[in-house]
């Protein structure tokens, strides 16, 4: 047996969570909003809109477009949007750890044929 | 902002969870897994394949038939269905504390204009 869990921020509609984050850490490896969501195997489309709910219901950019230059321009993300992951990561791995640990706490000792 | 999160038991499937543990608890207080699916909205045919898939993938069995008597018969909850509900009860209640303390942590700062 083991534990599952999805969780999400929350303002008016999701605002935040694991899909969103690696969509922005892609953005921030790869320059590109395009790249990132390919990564993803995300339609472009979808990742666009997707962008623009979020920044709506945080009420800050979260992606700022590089026009032109040598490398024809990209997206590359927002000091807000980087305070927000660098937040979100430190969330999720106190998450991680005390989930697991009141996991195990009330059911580690449950394997199959103990549970009764 | 606040965090919403969905929790749920695995084995092979969903195995336990909110809704069932709300199931339980309401042929626990009625008697009657009919009453009991009434009372949640849900349709009894719904809720003993649910009760049948769950006991496959636990390895028990939740509830068990009263036949006949005064009342005509009835549902209650076995004994393992009882110490699971248990368990269950107290992991929540951990989960709940602990995840709140969580966001507390990295998000409490984060009124509406603050979190930028």
């Amino acid at each position: 047996m083991k534990m599952v869990y999805k969780i999400w921020l929350d303002r008016g509609g999701k605002v935040f969570g694991d899909g969103p984050y690696e969509l922005l850490r892609g953005v921030n490896n790869l320059n590109s909003l395009h790249q990132a969501a390919k990564e993803m195997g995300m339609a472009y489309s979808k990742a666009w809109r997707l962008i623009q709910i979020l920044e709506k219901r945080l009420g800050f950019a979260l992606l700022e477009r590089k026009v032109g230059g040598i490398s024809g321009g990209g997206s590359r993300i927002t000091p807000e949007a980087e305070n927000l992951m660098k937040n979100y990561e430190r969330f999720r791995i106190d998450v991680e750890k005390a989930m697991d640990e009141i996991y195990q706490r009330h059911f580690g000792s449950m394997k199959k044929g103990e549970m009764r």
